[in-house]
């Protein structure tokens, strides 16, 4: 197809498609004539991507152009690249990934993983998350409303459960698995908060009376 | 106590202490003198509540204003209180409260609460939640992963259980459920978020394969 169909069928203005293959983001188009070139589906598809990770996950170029790299390149290791792609999601550096004194910078994050199951172990590299972990119990610590130990398994019984279904859904291809976890990490957590407080919502209404349940 | 202990203590600097009282969100001390007052613990109590709401929470200075309104002046329905603040949590305004066309304008979010338990009935006023699921669903479907019906109900069956748990610990006063429900849904929410991708990140390494669950 033209690039005037790829503006089209993508809904993507001319200039900022222009803007995508100058910055790399997008493969130019394959050259038919002097001042005409071809476009083929995979570049419609690239282009959702894009505007998916920049539009509707609201990353900041910078960072969309590094989970590109994972995608196009991914390692061998699905995990590795996995690991390395919501570490891209996050903002700020992603943290050091010596788990030498791993204890030392995050105290409650590393209780908090003493108390729970194998499915969340201390991770030896790719500490974004641990990281977030141990701000989000700080954070909670700090208001006088620490998370206790029972309130801890509960979530991560059910957060396991969850987990475990989506890794089960995921592709087998390290592209298109860091594709699909990428955008189900951070497309579907808004779904997951939404339904928490929806549920807490009728939960306190009269009828939902908290001795019914 | 005097000013100067206040400070000391909530760590506020008094600066910072003078604007809250200027602005009305913590109560002027009791004057003892010509240019003393006396504060007293619950100063301090709702110095640590402004603080958590605006440093921890994140919350713009007008938000947190009206959640303390509401904590100050809660409803005599804890429910109505509840749906008032977390709608004040919510970036923008809350959509309007008429339920009349809900199904024309958010036919995502719809269609999935007809799929789920009663937990997740369709609310009838306080919409923010329920337009929250609707943009984060259409988000999905916009990147052409749409979450299936299955999948969300599991979703909703773990969250519910998350949320019955909650809602079952929350005070009965209606100011306090509201500090608690506030600070729970803003605080607790990266916590689970960091869980679940702890979990993804353990679920895809090696020793954890997904065949092995």
């Amino acid at each position: 197809m033209q690039i005037s169909e790829l503006v089209t069928r993508s809904g993507v203005p001319l200039a900022t498609v222009k803007f995508y293959i100058r910055e790399g983001m997008l493969p130019p188009g394959e050259a038919t004539g002097a001042r005409r070139a071809e476009y083929t589906e995979s570049h419609l598809e690239r282009l959702t991507l894009i505007r998916s990770l920049v539009v509707v996950a609201g990353l900041p170029l910078g960072r969309a152009r590094r989970i590109l790299e994972i995608v196009d390149e991914p390692d061998d290791d699905v995990t590795e690249a996995l690991g390395k792609a919501v570490d891209a999601l996050v903002d700020g550096d992603a943290p050091s990934d010596d788990p030498s004194d791993v204890e030392e910078i995050y105290p409650l994050a590393s209780a908090a993983m003493a108390a729970l199951g194998p499915e969340f172990r201390r991770p030896t590299r790719h500490l974004t998350a641990f990281a977030q972990l141990d701000d989000a119990l700080r954070a909670a610590q700090e208001v006088g409303m620490p998370i206790g130990r029972e309130r801890l398994q509960l979530y991560a019984r059910h957060i396991a459960a969850i987990a475990r279904s989506e890794v089960g859904d995921l592709p087998m291809s390290p592209g298109e698995a860091v594709r699909v976890a990428v955008l189900g990490t951070t497309l579907y957590e808004p779904v997951l908060a939404a339904l928490r407080r929806l549920a807490h919502q009728n939960l306190t209404t009269d009828d939902h009376s908290v001795s019914g349940l």
